[in-house]
């Protein structure tokens, strides 16, 4: 967590860190930041708790709510520095670096580099670095980095704050099931109250109002039927209208508003029946969940889960990612990630990866699935994470696990 | 615009094109792969129109959208070079390059290498070309890189998509202006139905309920009051009532639902009536505004418009970043700036930049403010603009630019 962020400097023998990057949302940078509104502004800081937020004087008041000391790049002279490098960014925003430094009192040193940027930009940056600071030794660590190492674990108010964005997400995915839980039937279609087919698109709206409403916002929901939920990452086309029968891959993964923390949950749903073989591949990716979950050991690793878990969806017949990499059909993911800022965060759980191992803090997701686009279905079902306190694994996400969303007939009778 | 790649990849002698990044948004990949909606995957694009996305197998349906030829990782071997790589995703990455170079015939030559990514992957990446790569340069361009002075200019597909983003985004500031306009007085503040005090989180809740009815999304409106509209980026705290007579400097910018094209208008107002030093700035500022739209011409400079203006500023006795580089009041920011699907793109309007000349397919801001936090207000105004066929500067926010928002009584007569 945030509060062990010098001890892992210490381990990697790094003497400053700083996060930088331009106007796209920087995780490293809103962690670091306290999730300060700023899209720009780079922050400096020592091993010894010292630090620096240095940002634009438009954004001042924005970056005074971070709780770090800020100083605007005018003041710290950036302008001269800009002049100096007759235009050129990348100079005069090293000169500027050197700059702060030395207002930090750190005269070499090794630094980490973190945060999102252009690649173009970042391979300027880096090729100039030893030119125009060469009492500094600027070192990329391994995956995970510094930063990664550090968002591994979560603090009791980041697990306050994913637990009322769980919440709020559970809630939204109760209204999606009630509205289609609403519908009537006309053949393989459903009306709503107007009559009209009720499409993808107006589930996925009621979805993102839903979410405004709770101060969350969608960040690309999966919303997928038939075959095309027989893709992972599929994500349904508004324009579809709902049938009943058919497998529905529902994986809602909102933020807080403007960037923050993330929920993560996905349900299979079938309108009104599902077919008998969603059914038994349903039944298999449940069986695989409650297995995962008894596979869940405090401090032990990770891919663990995974391999229990493929070893039973290969007995009941179909292809991993262990049988067989390249596969389309079967299990073709990992088992799980952990969620935070990122909707990918450490730890993986994958058998891919042998490092990783649980711990306390960890908000992890597991989602299980199986995908047969070509027999037009996939199937799904997600529940995140938080291994609390006392070393449990807790789910966040106690929403139903039913496959079928039953009917309400307009009459009063079910269907 | 994107039509012209090719021709610009030949004046900056570049063979292909690479497009990369993470989950990060990435401008250069949705530009590149026409909006497709995947969260990862590698562009690559020879001169000659031949390309490829590859993706992962999750996101292969969406990465089809694209209208590119569509590769899955697995499909061109990446699981065998992850193996080879035991486990170094960089390494596996460029050994999976080489073999989509290989793929697509390409042997060698100069490559330029393009998106969003963390820093960290970025130089590990740039570290390890030239051993896994040697038979290819890869290239950084200087800004503006090739995709940039590509997005420079928009075709009419664009521009009919931003002229309806810009319709959407005028419709809401008018729901904002009438919204305001039903609240009741109570001393300095307003009153809802309810008797309640109207917020500015009230206000943005509405702006971003009607953006999302809209299929737009908020990306961090600035509605901002007072002493905070005195700082060009406070974006204003949600729970801070409306009161009247108080500058409020509100800048909307949202874009397409789940990343796309942004429009941008700022408009300031005040409620009920405005003091007077707030209506003499303002007066100043919309001279400018004026100044700068006389000073525009189709192939001229950028800076010209951004000196018209502040010769004028400077005229009415204001502080301007030429006379005061390091100043908070008076204009403290450039002219204008480029908009598409990064809120900020080429061309700036700055005199810190001589090279930008102006063009048929321009979108752009003008946006003069002045800005005195002290004496509790910042003015801004801001219309985005495209430079037509014809070579015209036309407004896309034809919203009223009235200081006032006139207050209806609850009995009906004007307050």
């Amino acid at each position: 967590m945030k509060s062990d962020l010098d001890r892992l400097m210490l381990e990697r023998q790094l003497d400053a860190i700083v996060v930088h990057g331009g106007e796209e949302f920087n995780p490293a940078r809103y962690y670091l930041s306290n999730g300060a509104q700023i899209t720009h502004g780079t922050i400096f800081k020592l091993r010894d708790g010292r630090g620096l937020l240095v940002c634009s004087r438009n954004e001042v008041e924005e970056a005074a709510k971070s709780g770090l000391e800020v100083k605007t790049d005018v003041e710290l002279g950036y302008h001269v520095r800009y002049k100096e490098a007759e235009g050129d960014n990348i100079k005069a925003t090293l000169l500027h670096w050197s700059d702060v430094f030395k207002h930090l009192g750190l005269h070499g040193g090794r630094i980490g580099l973190y945060g999102v940027w252009t690649i173009n930009q970042t391979i300027s940056l880096y090729r100039a670095l030893a030119d125009e600071l060469p009492a500094f030794e600027f070192v990329v660590d391994e995956k995970p980095t510094l930063i990664e190492e550090a968002m591994l674990t979560k603090d009791a108010d980041e697990i306050a704050r994913i637990r009322s964005v769980a919440e709020r997400t559970n809630a939204v995915m109760e209204l999606a099931w009630e509205r289609i839980s609403s519908l009537r039937v006309d053949g393989d279609f459903l009306l709503d109250e107007s009559g009209r087919r009720a499409t993808i698109g107006d589930i996925k709206d009621l979805v993102r109002r839903e979410l405004v409403a709770r101060d969350l916002e969608d960040t690309g929901m999966i919303f997928a039927q038939g075959r095309d939920a027989g893709f992972p990452h599929s994500r349904g086309e508004a324009e579809t209208p709902l049938r009943v029968g058919q497998a529905i891959v529902f994986d809602l993964f909102p933020r807080e508003l403007g960037g923050g923390y993330h929920h993560d949950m996905t349900r299979t749903w079938c309108i009104g029946y599902a077919p008998p073989e969603v059914q038994a591949d349903y039944d298999t990716v449940m069986e695989a969940f409650d297995i995962a979950i008894e596979a869940f050991g405090l401090n032990k690793p990770a891919h663990l889960m995974h391999e229990a878990v493929m070893d039973h969806i290969e007995k009941a017949g179909h292809a991993t990612t262990r049988t067989a990499p390249a596969t389309t059909e079967g299990y073709v993911h990992g088992l799980g990630h952990g969620v935070g800022i990122e909707i990918h965060e450490e730890p993986s759980i994958t058998h891919l990866r042998r490092d990783d191992v649980l711990q306390i803090g960890n908000i992890l997701t597991i989602e299980p699935g199986l995908y047969y686009p070509e027999r037009g279905y996939g199937v799904r079902v997600e529940d995140m994470f938080v291994v609390d306190e006392s070393g449990q694994l807790v789910s966040l996400s106690p929403f139903r696990k039913d496959l079928v969303i039953p009917l309400k007939c307009a009459d009063g009778k079910t269907q």
